[in-house]
């Protein structure tokens, strides 16, 4: 749609364009990106602008949601639709930019960490979330929230951690300045107390003790740089109910102390909802349309989201904040009905769309145009180069190791909306330590993935599928067949040899750099 | 959330409410409807307003889209998500209402013909499309337009007609002053020209014998009331690249006309797109992204709708006239990839949600409160009775037969969109001739469908799929479930008699209403 590759052949974001569209990388150890010729520049001036306006850098607000899927929000067809409105959310999205290919990995901790460290779980090694104290975590890895203190940046993190429970991997030794939240994930807490659950553990003190012997941490903790963990409260049910809000208030008051900050700041806000098993806060119980407790805490949600932003406006630093909001995977859909919704194909666990396609809205008042949305592709690990370049800072990121993530700060300041592409040029899917599938334009390309039914009770997707592999590969186009149905290949034989290629440059940067390897028992 | 039913119980339009909640019918030939104290009167003394303002009635604009599927617009979640952006359909959504339960029948003809008569298949007759000639059409039924013209209305019909052939059903014939489009359906004029589906006509004169010889009007035509057809021109390949253009400079020339008229005018038009088989406009031939036939004719209908809508506004008449968008069924998926696209289950042809859960806006500023979305049940039939309610002539709704359609006006001017139930309280879904499901709340009760694979090439569902009864039918909970996956009735035995009692009363006004006839080849 108007948009000019740096050759100056091709006009568009898709299909061969995509595939054979002039690219550049930032350095050797950095992924090829998409140059739409002055748009980097236009950035620049636009965050010099802003510099002397301002005096000083930007501040990022980061809300990760939990198991939260792409179709929950109405400005992705949800809201109303699925039982649960959504009107501060859709009204974020209208202020700002609404991205419909923003990708996630397949489970919780391998996104995460993907985000701290700005590199796929392959390198960082978290290729699934470490339960009830296994070993693993982000010791070791150079992370987003340091490298934004080295460079100034107040760092908080607030919610679920869920990236190792070791001392060392704990936010307050990975450069967060403070950390008010837990360490693991919503049902570890409650469903060894919950009799639907854990029937044999809650009605036999023999067997409780062995989850009360189990090395995790159970209560939500506080903590300050390079300090020691205190317990604020052991997550009880009814605690947990209350823990969004809590945390909510937290990252309001931590705004609210800001105001007027000389530095700029960093809040990492992760929730516990809509993780399983949702028991909702009192004052949502009920109160969404489903009346159901996934869709009252999609509720809370949203609300909570409505709050935050009100706490930068009402203290003057909307426009100097950039608020992204967005979730860690697709729906867990072998907890039905205390699930998600997506439009696409299987679930949390699979590297279908409906696993790792997650909703993403990214608001700027003032530098991002409003009422923008793209369908350019996004990992939410670019948020790793895209807050290093906002922080005046790229030349922090480390050139010792390979680094997936892209800066993507000239594509969301971009002033037409019709430039469709990302600076990001191809999305790789892996199924933990299997390479799964590329995505480039509207094509993804599938060597292997996770059987799902989606008509199957018993096979849901997800965590309980089988991996399969495809001897020809797939090549889905996900603008005529945004479910997956119809392997296109046969007649788009044209693609496959740029499609190998990228693949095979892709594979070369496992073996050409430093990783780090995973714990044994996470293989 | 807050509304009150008439029994001063229960607080909801969801669950056991739904089925609950007290209800009244204006009629013995008459749906029972939702009754929310107060809504009739508020939208009585807005009508009011509006008339004294005004001096006149409102008119009305339905823009009636072919095989266009839930999901292909931004609102919906499509857009930029499926490669074609629709950002004037968004627009209209967002100054309107945008309705996420709002339902068709499984196919086309039974649609349109529902919409002209209030009326389920069952009781019109048209249970089928009529294809190539096929018998059967309006005549007989008492329609929207003749009962709009007699109560003052200007009637204009533009676009696709496909309510029957014969001189009695064609749209001059049944109550409209002008029409200006095809009698049939879009495939019927060019797939016997196209070699690549009809290689055997194409290539072989003595075929084309076959085709050339049928009964039907190979031409767009002109009428005017209780007049002949004129042939306009035939409607060749390159000819139906046109029309969609053609077609809406005849509705705009036709608002224009009607500025300042003395008289309220209803304007029923129809798009040719994006039935298959699709070839653009030459100004939109690959203009969408996605670069494909499908996208690029849902890029130029989105131009369209904003072309008509400008009309309305250059013309000083937007504030008095209600606008519709939406579309005759789901998408048609034996024809992928010129297919739409729905985030629900199976496809046109199918009471699966995905055959019947169509997109629809109503827009009309200053009457409908802007930035609502709700998920009421809406049947577009209920325009029947929405419109002669607009008009003032409600008592011209025929007592002789049994009607369907509920009248939704005080739903759509209704100033609190937390009210989140329409004035319909059942949707009775017909698979043809078979009962098929009820839906109330957000309940769908099953008791036949057609089968279907969605990630199955060769049974993707639709008019390829299998009938089948269920023994002890599916209850289907579409706000947890959107995707009928997992059938909930074990658990939710509290409704089914409830449910039953409604089947049986549905099904006794077949019994004690006269129907028509459907012609002996549709059966």
């Amino acid at each position: 749609m108007g948009t000019q590759w740096i050759d100056g052949g091709a006009v568009s974001g898709s299909g061969v364009d995509s595939v054979t569209g002039a690219t550049r990388a930032p350095g050797p150890n950095r992924e090829p990106t998409f140059v739409v010729p002055g748009r980097d520049e236009a950035a620049a001036t636009r965050m010099e602008e802003f510099l002397s306006r301002t005096g000083r850098r930007p501040n990022v607000v980061v809300i990760l949601m939990d198991d939260v899927g792409w179709g929950d929000f109405g400005c992705y067809g949800g809201g109303v639709a699925v039982g649960a409105p959504t009107p501060n959310v859709d009204r974020i999205a209208r202020e700002g930019l609404l991205l419909t290919s923003c990708y996630s990995e397949p489970s919780c901790t391998p996104t995460r960490a993907s985000i701290m460290t700005g590199r796929l779980p392959m390198r960082h090694g978290l290729l699934i979330p470490p339960m009830y104290g296994m070993p693993g975590g982000l010791s070791g890895e150079v992370t987003l929230p340091q490298l934004l203190s080295d460079a100034g940046y107040v760092t908080q993190a607030v919610g679920k951690w869920h990236m190792g429970e070791n001392r060392e991997s704990q936010p307050q030794h990975v450069g967060f300045d403070d950390f008010y939240g837990f360490l693991s994930v919503s049902d570890m807490y409650t469903e060894w107390r919950d009799p639907y659950f854990f029937p044999e553990v809650v009605y036999s003190e023999d067997r409780t003790e062995w989850v009360k012997n189990m090395p995790f941490n159970k209560c939500f903790v506080h903590a300050t740089r390079d300090g020691e963990l205190e317990e604020v409260e052991e997550v009880t049910v009814p605690v947990l109910s209350l823990l969004d809000d809590k945390w909510c208030a937290y990252s309001e008051q931590f705004i609210e102390r800001m105001t007027g900050s000389a530095d700029p700041w960093f809040l990492y806000h992760c929730t516990r909802g809509a993780h399983f098993d949702n028991y909702p806060h009192p004052d949502y119980l009920g109160r969404s349309p489903a009346r159901h407790p996934y869709k009252d805490a999609i509720v809370e949600l949203d609300a909570i989201c409505g709050r935050l932003v009100a706490a930068l406006e009402r203290t003057g630093q909307l426009e100097s904040t950039m608020v992204v909001i967005s979730s860690d995977n697709g729906p867990e859909m072998e907890t039905w009905p205390d699930s998600a919704f997506t439009p696409f194909r299987c679930a949390k666990g699979s590297t279908w769309e409906g696993g790792v396609r997650v909703p993403a809205i990214v608001s700027w008042p003032g530098m991002i145009q409003p009422g923008r949305s793209s369908d350019g592709l996004v990992h939410l690990l670019d948020l790793f180069a895209t807050c290093l370049s906002m922080a005046g800072a790229p030349e922090r990121i480390p050139t010792d190791r390979y680094i997936d993530a892209v800066d993507q700060l000239s594509f969301l300041l971009a002033a037409d909306d019709r430039e469709a592409v990302s600076n990001r040029k191809f999305q790789h899917y892996w199924l933990t330590s299997q390479f799964s599938a590329l995505r480039v334009g509207e094509y993804k390309y599938m060597l292997s993935s996770i059987s799902d039914d989606d008509t199957d009770v018993l096979n849901p997707g997800g965590f309980t599928g089988v991996v399969q592999r495809y001897g020809y590969g797939r090549l889905y186009n996900l603008y005529l067949d945004p479910k997956e149905t119809r392997s296109y290949m046969i007649r788009k034989l044209v693609y496959i040899d740029a499609i190998i290629g990228e693949i095979g440059r892709h594979q070369a940067t496992f073996r050409e750099w430093p990783n780090k390897p995973a714990p044994a028992s996470t293989g």
